[in-house]
């Protein structure tokens, strides 16, 4: 356990934290602020917080309509997640009184064409088979739901256990309970995890990962648009609408203040430009469900980098050779709905030393290669006396328990 | 004439222009330019200069594409335009140094459908009807000029002395040219012609000329995309492109930069908003066009108000009733191509009081109505001794002709 400390030994460790976290979006935010809180001393490494994916990010919590094929481990854990958000906003909320853009108005599901609707009615079906909430509607059903929505639409479900909340207000939020909670921000980039000098390394930063540990995350491009109701008014919708238009995977999220986001490509490139053809394509794909976002204003647009990972899970647990060192990333498009869980469970790992069981189909070592070792022992140089420096010499992972007890 | 001064009135006349011109748009510093050229103290009025259409402006030198059926005179103006602007062009690099951007690569005119097409060869036809020249291509040849154009585009023609140039390289330079010329730029806004001070005020206020003058100056506004090839290398194509695609009438401009400029829409509203439809209508009309401009980023999106006037051509001359008072204002969709005469007639006609027969057509008079001229009684002070107070008192246009002479 991390939590014991002696009052004679106060004073000499006090600069050095027990935990520090590299990675100040919300996962990093969110794990920073959970240590604190349990008494443990924490120090936040980011150059600029809160400036990574979760800036670009719609903040959907959408367990059901992001569980797909073949991914039923993730949906597991995004289910488990979603559970904890209204008991962790109501916790942030007290923590910090921020107002999240937390809203339980639900999703709906639609399908544009006859093949639109095919395609959805596939995945609703995968979904209801997993008893996940997916009710299809009737055509005057989903009128009645949301009557802005094109008259060509030919289709609909609802999923009303499908949330959101506000990635923009989420992080400020996050900040402040972890600077409150005792939190040391470090305002500095961490190129090397020996940079770090904390009892503990939780790696929480996004993309940036892959260089800090080796680990498979890659940057997987989305290009996203904000707009903004004319008149300062609520969007003439208040569901988050997500489906297919034309073949077009696209969702609508509205805030009360009047701004719609409107998503997201999912592009294999690292660069962040906004492209004339994808803004084109998103714009179609939502006036096509909503016409009248033809008379929004376009306020933003804007593209962000999801870490990504080989089976599109997060990577949860000691690095491999590693149990210094803990990851929490790879949350690709999860990142936001997964900051509850992710949080609790890291949290709890550092503390007690016992990994949660829901972390077992999340662990590092399921992505553990020869070439990922040799390029940990290459880039990441370990202190003197440091625990795991065996381990990282022999390239071997060696999980050594009595470190978390 | 205004050029004569006899040297024992200088002193006293210094803080005195001899012109004040309201408006530092291209046309407004054009005419300053000029005019200071020639001998005369100029005092040029704007808090923002170049900030108003000119900032969203393409920039294209279009006689011949411009020509619209029912707008003879203005075409005319537009050719005659035109035709000063390879010597314009010259002799502003020589005074300035600056790159305009000026380019002679001509402009093809397409057809993206068969409909688009037809509609097309109807304004060709009419284009040729007027002796301009304008060169029906065959596919083949169509694509040898232009290779990036989509398969699909059915037909075009080409207008090879259609050109363009930056307008935001035009508008620092013509300020350049103004201030060496001696040019006293005024940063205040002008709220009234009785705030301004000096023997002649011409008025090249765009759509803030209504307000001063009462003209029927309305603004029209214009949405305009700004896209940029990656990798920082020029567009894949050289001419000017425009046409219709699918009905959307649109052109493209590419800089040798790099920058297209996408445009643009015509809507009788006065706000700037950046709406999610228009940008959506512009860029599918483009990508159409051009496939390659969908990798190209989309690097900005803006809105501008054209001045409009009921006949689309400019209002140039003096007020009725205020012979002290010029109009150079409602240049609406061609106030780049027009600065060069509008320069040079305007300043002509301060300098030697006769009116160029050119200008016939555009006498502000042509708008001339009892409410016009009561809105001007109520709206502008006068200073006592001032020329024309008689003319606006009695709401009647007097020409004085020995003010010019």
């Amino acid at each position: 356990m991390l939590t014991g400390r002696s009052p004679s030994t106060e004073s000499v460790e006090r600069a050095r934290p027990d935990v520090a976290v590299i990675g100040a979006g919300p996962i990093g935010l969110a794990i920073a602020w959970r240590c604190a809180v349990r008494g443990l001393r924490v120090a936040l490494h980011d150059p600029a917080p809160g400036s990574g994916a979760s800036a670009v990010a719609a903040g959907m919590l959408a367990p059901v309509s992001e569980a797909y094929f073949g991914e039923r481990q993730l949906t597991d854990l995004l289910v488990a997640s979603a559970a904890r958000w209204p008991a962790f906003a109501a916790e942030l909320t007290e923590a910090t009184g921020a107002d999240l853009g937390y809203r339980t108005d639900g999703t709906l599901l639609v399908g544009l064409t006859g093949d639109d609707l095919a395609e959805a009615r596939r995945l609703w079906a995968y979904q209801q088979g997993l008893g996940l909430p997916v009710t299809a509607l009737r055509p005057t059903e989903l009128r009645h739901h949301e009557p802005a929505l094109a008259p060509r639409v030919r289709g609909g479900a609802l999923a009303p256990t499908d949330h959101q909340v506000d990635p923009r207000m989420l992080v400020p939020a996050l900040r402040t309970a972890a600077q409150r909670a005792g939190v040391a921000l470090v305002p500095r980039a961490v190129d090397s995890l020996s940079d770090v000098d904390a009892d503990l390394v939780v790696v929480a930063a996004g993309c940036g990962s892959a260089a800090l540990t080796g680990l498979p995350v890659r940057p997987v491009k989305g290009q996203i648009l904000r707009l903004r109701a004319p008149g300062g008014v609520a969007p003439g919708f208040r569901h988050v609408i997500r489906g297919y238009a034309d073949g077009e995977p696209v969702y609508l999220v509205p805030r009360t203040d009047g701004e719609v986001v409107l998503g997201a490509t999912v592009e294999e490139r690292s660069d962040t430009g906004v492209t004339a053809g994808a803004v084109q394509r998103l714009l179609r794909a939502g006036v096509d469900l909503l016409p009248e976002l033809a008379e929004y204003d376009l306020v933003e647009a804007v593209a962000g980098l999801r870490p990504g990972t080989p089976d599109n899970a997060p990577i949860l647990g000691p690095l491999p050779g590693r149990p210094d060192v803990l990851a929490a990333t790879g949350h690709h498009r999860h990142g936001i709905v997964l900051t509850p869980i992710t949080a609790d469970l890291i949290a709890d790992l550092v503390v007690t030393g016992v990994p949660d069981p829901l972390l077992a189909p999340f662990g590092a070592d399921r992505f553990d290669t020869p070439d990922r070792r040799a390029r940990v022992a290459g880039g990441v140089r370990v202190p003197a006396g440091a625990v795991g420096v065996g381990a990282v010499g022999g390239f071997e992972p060696t999980m050594e328990e009595d470190r978390w007890s």
